[in-house]
């Protein structure tokens, strides 16, 4: 991976790399943040996964993370949200919604998506093998996200309880099998067959396998996106149903934004320190 | 002024708000941040002014000054950097550092400046007349700001004192008199008579008329603006010759960006918190 551009934060390392993915065929770009302890050995990481029409830099610039993170010795590990580049397949209209800054975190299976949307074995194997080959981390690893990116948090959390010691995720697609912006993406990515959907829908996988990580969700009561898109009421029976330990949080008066997620990402990175052992 | 959008943000409220300025002759849009203390009584305001390029959404976004400004109870005016809107001047070549996000904060005296850009007056007068009377103030203010608008911060206290308790900067351009974006910026708004322009050279201020304010100033040492355009050490032998009362840091590692404003914001807020009596 490359050096793009380092910048000085809180006293640690904000940074951009660049890098050749072989899991989704094109270079890609993703942020990292060092904490300052990361000078003296190796530390946890907290993976985040951004938005729709997000990229790295998104959650980088706003969401004033670097703070709690160099607070509590955390790396942030910050990808971006779809592959890029010249003959990438994008949304034949331009929508923000599929294509391009909107990869959903799922491995595509239909064409033309197949040949680079692989946004699942990226976050999940790819990017942590590079990162913790090159930078001073322990393997340790957190996931969180928001919207989009928290609906990929929990689905690899889910699926994969042995890669992280906990999940949280701000306002996200809980249930993508049953909202507009699921049915787009998913029926584009996998196909019109919906059994292949249920493996990407965190209600689904919390209902039918539990979970055994600790899982926090905040979502704002403000928020435009919640009632046809969100539903994290699905998240919140799955969870009583298996009995796994999500504590869903609703948040009076807050929307979908970076002010949001702002306002909490430093309760998320506490919540994560605690179970990473930082 | 009418609302344009708010959001819950800290407890608080950050707010975007539009008006029609009699002073710069156009319709303006700045921003506010109410901390929750707000809806008990009135509070105290910091004014930033952001540098070249910005609106009020940059500091708003990327600062996280929101965070410490809830703590301690103050509210955050931003304004716009510029006047913006069909008619107004631009630099002819679509500079960045000219014109529109380029307004200096001064009283533009040449053609076609003097029709609209009358930055100085507006932050020193028309907006806290405004929002005084609007939101729930209680009138004592300080002003920071980050590169041209630390500039715009100093020529404001340096000339007001009895307007603001103290005044702190990010990065000033620290003696515009003699760097090549003062250079630019005070010809073409203030003519070529140099006489008029130490009027907005904090440098040749405070060596003449000292300064009974406290004054905050850091400035990160890889910020790649430092040797050519910024020369703080101007401010400080200024500081030296008068006596004033100026802390200059300097940051090493740190570049002229808003990992630098964020990782500092929240102790210029605190030293603005202890003079607003806040």
């Amino acid at each position: 991976m490359q050096l793009v551009q380092e910048q000085k934060c809180f006293g640690g390392r904000q940074i951009r790399y660049q890098h050749d993915s072989n899991t989704l065929n094109c270079s890609m770009q993703f942020s990292v943040f060092l904490p300052p302890q990361a000078e003296q050995g190796a530390v946890p990481a907290v993976y985040w996964l951004s938005g729709l029409t997000c990229t790295d830099e998104n959650f980088s610039a706003k969401a004033g993370a670097q703070r709690a993170a160099a607070e509590l010795g955390l790396a942030l590990i910050i990808p971006d949200t779809s592959p890029r580049g010249e003959g990438v397949a994008d949304d034949v209209d331009g929508a923000y919604d599929l294509g391009l800054g909107a990869g959903f975190y799922v491995n595509a299976t239909q064409a033309p998506w197949n040949r680079h949307y692989h946004m699942y074995d990226y976050v999940l194997s790819e990017l942590p093998a590079l990162v913790e080959s090159e930078l001073p981390l322990n393997g340790k690893r957190a996931i969180s996200g928001h919207s989009m990116g928290g609906h990929g948090a929990l689905v690899l959390a889910l699926r994969n309880p042995e890669r992280f010691v906990s999940v949280s995720a701000f306002a996200p697609i809980s249930n993508p099998t049953d909202c507009p912006w699921g049915h787009k993406a998913l029926g584009a990515y996998l196909g019109e067959d919906k059994a292949a959907w249920a493996d990407y829908d965190a209600s689904l996988l919390l209902k039918a396998k539990g979970c055994s990580l600790p899982v926090l969700v905040d979502q704002g009561e403000a928020d435009n996106f919640l009632a046809e898109q969100l539903k994290p009421q699905a998240l919140k029976a799955a969870a009583e149903e298996s009995g796994a330990d999500l504590e869903l949080r609703l948040q009076p008066g807050y929307d979908h934004s970076y002010y949001f997620i702002a306002s909490f990402i430093a309760e998320h990175l506490r919540f994560h320190a605690r179970h990473l052992g930082a």
